[in-house]
């Protein structure tokens, strides 16, 4: 039998969470003198009554105890609960936008995708641009728990390379996972502290520095201001800043936890994802900047920053913009796309294909050559000391397979609502890859998701999720032999 | 040791051949009193001669016996040599074209992709437009004996599901693949002139039927007018004849050779790959049919056969156009975008994707979900009988890697040269899935290739082998361990 009890316990526990912290908002406004307090107190106790009671109804002796079939439901159920609640004070602020628009807020800021239906941020109450900073803060650290904690059980995408226990259905969190990810959250904790320290340092307000800092963590990319980053414009060294942190943010966290427990910086030296993803970056960014030399009067330093920072905030899936790299030529603007799908390391709050499945890719075609000349060769490649056993090459195939499927559909279901070619095509890129800007005049780093028809924006909704969860987490739920017993 | 002496031996008798077949457009323009005759008559005796000093400096007493390796070098050898001498005629003819645009037209032609850089095809001399569309009639089966004879061997891509032999090292034809590789030419030939007699009874003049009967089974493309199939925009019974002919070179050749020997239906009904086939036109015409009785105020049966021609014509990878589907609305664009990858089914005259692959795709995810509810299950999958083991499985994703790291660096490449982002990505997929026509103003389907730069030409000659050669049978060679002894 399949049992909902646990699965409502831990949803309840979540949208607890997100009423809590309408809390701080609500606290801001107040002190501002706003009047949406209300409304953030309002959906605050909302929240917290509805959660309150789903946990009360399904708590049980024996604690929430879930398995990997219930770990879908769960992810998928936390996420429509999340989504919703979080959306409750966008929806009657001051703000009069629909309730569509109040969900594809959430759902971009939960998702860390970062695409907005808001303009006028630079006139907007202080709380509301606060809240959609706290949802994407939130959004990243809970997407690295549950890619520590969840996913690997699940074996979603050939994340089962970073299960850190032996059995591979484990009913509980252990221990040690436990200890693992309240680790992992001080030092989430502690970086965006850091991150907020020092845009503060390089000139932005205490109110600017700590809202970008919680989004720059998340790779979240919201900003207070409809110019985005470019708002920053004249301090290279804020925009620095940003690049080190947006990086930051798209590393494994497992590593970082390595790292203070060893205090040995080979943790993050040596691991494999680090190592490629630092070589793409350097790589893109080298091109970029000769390009943006090349057409511009801007010296190298500058160049070199507004290359790194516009190709770390899309590779980070963060989304920040500073200046509109769609003028910087077709080639440029061809790399910007396939960018967008790449994505940051697994473990991390980056979206995307990430670093870990580009390297199962390489190593799977290095090995198909290496046999076509020595057809009876025993390959054994490993990332990290763990062997890619072909359980986890045919997990990241089928990782393959569901995005290109997902992305044609939808891609044409967005075309379907009438919007253009390179916005449908860019539009499903930067929601699956949890990006934030697309292409073109419409959505591109100098555009806004308002104007795009309502329907567009659920079917994005849809899309951001599908990405998150590494789409087979939601898929697997509309096979009816899921739900046979 | 690497011998290449059977290597040259066959690209001998190939470039003979192609010299050969020059005599025909000679005849021809002499026939008609062109000058443009001596031009084919040189062509074809340099063509022979110097095909035949390779053939006699070569020759060995055992006959040609090539290994699987050898067969990777010679593929690709075949394609330049043949693609050189035939470009001689068009590069010193009348047409005063560049070298390398005359080099584009026989790659175009040879992989039966049906871009063309030519205009005013209306009043070109007869015999050019002949030898445009022998090139494509010569791909074409070429094409085919080479997925019969070659690909299995090379296991290229899951080719080695057709394979026919039981030993995967044969190193000299057998008596069998030989005379199936006869009976598929002679029905192909058969086929040819039916379509041909059917153009004519039709309304077409004798000399545009012969040239559109070679480019339509051959899933060409090229036209004698620069209105493509809309010259026959009055006739709905020609465009019937279009699709029907287009469908049938894009089956499996061995199921029409299974049908003339066991003079039984079900050869053709039950083929997997020709029922997936039928049921993704019947769908994708479907959905075209009603949006072009939504959009015009053509009826019914005119919808239907516009619909199913253009969408038989980019899936077949054709490329004949009737009417400017880019007014169809974006989201017929995008399906037809996407189309333009499918392509038809394997070891026909057609390029893409191909049906078998979406089938083992398929089959793979299916295969992936029921051991997510079922971790020990056994499930054997099968195409036609043949089991579907996780050797086919893996070249089939080694090609879907190839595919998608060929199309970023194409299309990332076209950029470089100065085109725009729609014209680079769909030039990227219609060059790879040897389709013909692109997206956008310039290379639609009512454009042309002519004004795009060399170097964008030369990119598309490499992307149009690359994806006839099915990728990895031209990557390898650029492997140094593939030297290797």
């Amino acid at each position: 039998m399949f049992r909902l009890q646990p699965i409502f316990f831990v949803v309840g526990i979540m949208v607890i969470i997100i009423g809590v912290s309408m809390m701080i908002p609500a606290a801001v406004d107040l002190y501002y003198g706003n009047p949406d307090w209300k409304i953030f107190a309002q959906a605050s106790m909302t929240s917290i009554g509805l959660g309150g009671m789903a946990c009360l109804a399904c708590r049980s002796e024996i604690g929430p105890r879930v398995n990997a079939r219930q770990g879908y439901v769960l992810t998928v159920f936390s996420w429509i609960a999340v989504s919703l609640a979080g959306a409750l004070p966008l929806w009657f602020s001051s703000l009069d936008i629909s309730f569509c628009d109040a969900v594809f807020e959430t759902v971009s800021g939960l998702t860390t995708t970062g695409s907005t239906v808001l303009s006028a941020l630079d006139d907007m109450p202080p709380g509301l641009l606060l809240w959609r900073s706290i949802l994407q803060w939130l959004g990243g650290i809970g997407i690295i728990v549950t890619a520590l904690a969840l996913l690997p059980m699940m074996r979603v995408g050939g994340m089962q390379l970073f299960q850190m226990e032996s059995s591979d259905r484990s009913e509980k969190l252990s221990p040690r996972i436990r200890d693992m990810c309240l680790q992992i959250v001080m030092i989430y904790v502690g970086l965006s502290v850091i991150c907020m320290v020092l845009y503060r340092i390089f000139g932005m307000t205490w109110f600017d520095a700590i809202n970008h800092g919680m989004s720059t963590l998340a790779t979240g990319g919201y900003s207070t201001s409809d110019l985005s980053f470019a708002k920053f414009d004249s301090s290279l060294a804020l925009h620095w800043v940003g690049i080190i942190f947006m990086f930051a943010g798209a590393l494994p966290f497992t590593a970082y936890a390595v790292l203070v427990r060893k205090r040995d910086i080979r943790a993050i030296a040596n691991n494999q994802q680090i190592r490629i993803f630092l070589l793409i970056i350097a790589v893109f960014t080298g091109l970029l900047t000769l390009r943006l030399m090349h057409i511009s009067d801007d010296g190298f330093f500058r160049s070199l920053t507004m290359a790194a920072f516009n190709l770390v905030s899309v590779i980070t899936t963060t989304g920040y913009a500073s200046g509109d790299y769609l003028q910087w030529g077709p080639a440029a603007i061809m790399l910007f796309f396939f960018a967008t799908f790449i994505g940051g390391c697994s473990g991390s709050t980056a979206g995307g294909f990430k670093m870990f499945r580009l390297y199962v890719v390489f190593t799977g075609l290095k090995a198909h050559f290496m046999r076509l000349r020595s057809p009876s060769a025993v390959i054994v490649s490993r990332i990290d000391k763990h062997e890619i056993t072909s359980d986890i090459y045919n997990a990241v195939t089928v990782y393959v397979f569901l995005l290109t499927i997902s992305y044609i559909a939808i891609s044409v279901a967005l075309a379907l609502t009438g919007l253009d070619l390179v916005t449908s095509m860019s539009a499903a890129a930067t929601a699956l890859a949890n990006v934030g800007p697309g292409l073109g005049p419409i959505i591109g780093p100098a555009g806004n998701f308002q104007s795009l028809p309502d329907a567009a924006k659920w079917i994005l909704d849809v899309a951001m999720v599908l990405g998150r969860l590494e789409f087979e987490t939601l898929l697997v739920l509309l096979l009816p032999a899921f739900w046979r017993d």
